[in-house]
């Protein structure tokens, strides 16, 4: 399987002290060895940094925990391989463009029949993964549902928690999708959140001996969300989502949220 | 203006060496410092490096410098900005998906009234560069040109060689943009460029004291051409592009060509 790390932020935030606990995931603390990305927001534009390298031995992984990008909206993935080869192709988070905005995309679980139930016509994928694939047929979705209209957030986001439901049935789909704005989480099986505001206190990592003190480093009106597959932190309180459950974050926020049944 | 600096070679092959003389362009020895970028190939997949701030001070182009990429196509720009404000999304080069494939382009020039002359329907920019709106325009009218059909590598890129010449008309387009695969670079005014291949002999840069042996660093099949805007070595014969010229270039070697009225 993979691991999910993203965050939505009120102001410009960095996330060096949650990768630099996810990194150790990557071949050190974890098996999650078959390469990693991590997409970062700066307005309407963003950059990726990936590596078909396990994170824990990667140079540009090292150059993300010490060089503090400052962003709105980030998602990252570790990869541990089960459906398609290792290489740069099949490396998340995965990039699209829709209505003048980028759409960033990664995804933890696996899904059977995916070419037969999740026909693509617009959006072809480049690597081999069900993931692609499966994004892929969210963008078309997207494309057919709404055409040119550009729908408001909740409207969007809940017909995508209405497709995440239609891709889970095919397996294990643990989402994170953001068009850089808006930052949506779909839980299969796993999936943790934690939105840190003031009073801000102490953390300490469970795979690194690292503490931060979120106080020196924030201001009072910060508001911060990070989502991750497993609780990054072992002094805070972290948000377990139950299966079939989603969230929808902006700014920092939750704005939305739905269950199996409820949605689209 | 900005300056463009790509490649494509027969063999996974690193640019440090043209990259370490680029990036003293962006505020060292050339006034090029509103952000620059790099995207390197490795097979369909690909990886950019990107940063709004100028690249002689830029601590991600630094490991760009010091982590040797092997790459098959390499497309990188370094920007001085005339149009648009000096920010990520509108920071080259640009990337789109087509046919399975992603698109990487790059844009030296300014074009006039290019949001009359250039009317965009389904590629819609997400910054608010010229450079930008005219690749979104090149990405619809090869889709409405080949629809889901996809074109053999010199029909394809004879059509983007009479898309280049229209938007010359505009201003000022010295162009590259690649699939991956082939390289395709279009002279307005000013482009260079260079194959190496055996016997190698060495090379000084213009740019910083540094020189490599290429006979050290390649083998005696290596192919590899290097397009700059100007030339980035001072002891080598670059081949000067004229005014309406193009080059495709695919695995380092020059595949085609034509020129101004010649094309399309």
């Amino acid at each position: 399987m993979c691991e999910l790390l993203a965050m939505s932020a009120n102001v410009p935030t960095d996330i060096c002290f949650s990768f630099s606990g996810l990194m150790q995931r990557g071949g050190n603390t974890g098996p999650h060895k078959d390469g990693w990305g991590i997409t970062f927001y700066e307005g309407k534009g963003c950059r990726s940094f990936k590596d078909p390298l396990p994170s824990a031995e990667s140079a540009i992984a090292r150059l993300v925990t010490e060089y503090p990008i400052k962003s709105e909206a980030v998602v990252c993935h570790i990869r541990q391989a089960n459906s398609g080869a290792v290489c740069l192709e099949n490396t998340h988070p995965f990039i699209r463009q829709m209505w003048g905005r980028n759409w960033t995309y990664a995804h933890n679980g696996q899904l059977k029949d995916f070419q037969k139930e999740l026909p693509i016509k617009f959006h072809l994928p480049i690597g081999t993964t069900d993931s692609e694939h499966a994004f892929c047929w969210i963008m078309d979705q997207l494309h057919l549902q709404f055409g040119s209209h550009i729908p408001n957030d909740i409207e969007l986001f809940s017909f995508v928690a209405h497709l995440s439901e239609k891709i889970n049935k095919l397996g294990v789909f643990n989402l994170i999708i953001t068009n850089g704005e808006c930052l949506f989480a779909y839980c299969s099986n796993n999936l943790h959140w934690i939105t840190r505001r003031a009073p801000f206190g102490k953390a300490s990592l469970i795979d690194a001996e690292m503490e931060v003190d979120f106080h020196q480093e924030t201001t009072a009106n910060d508001v911060v969300t990070v989502i991750a597959t497993k609780p990054l932190t072992d002094d805070e309180t972290w948000q377990k989502m139950s299966a079939g459950q989603w969230q929808l974050f902006r700014l920092g926020e939750a704005i939305a949220k739905g269950a199996e049944g409820l949605a689209g």
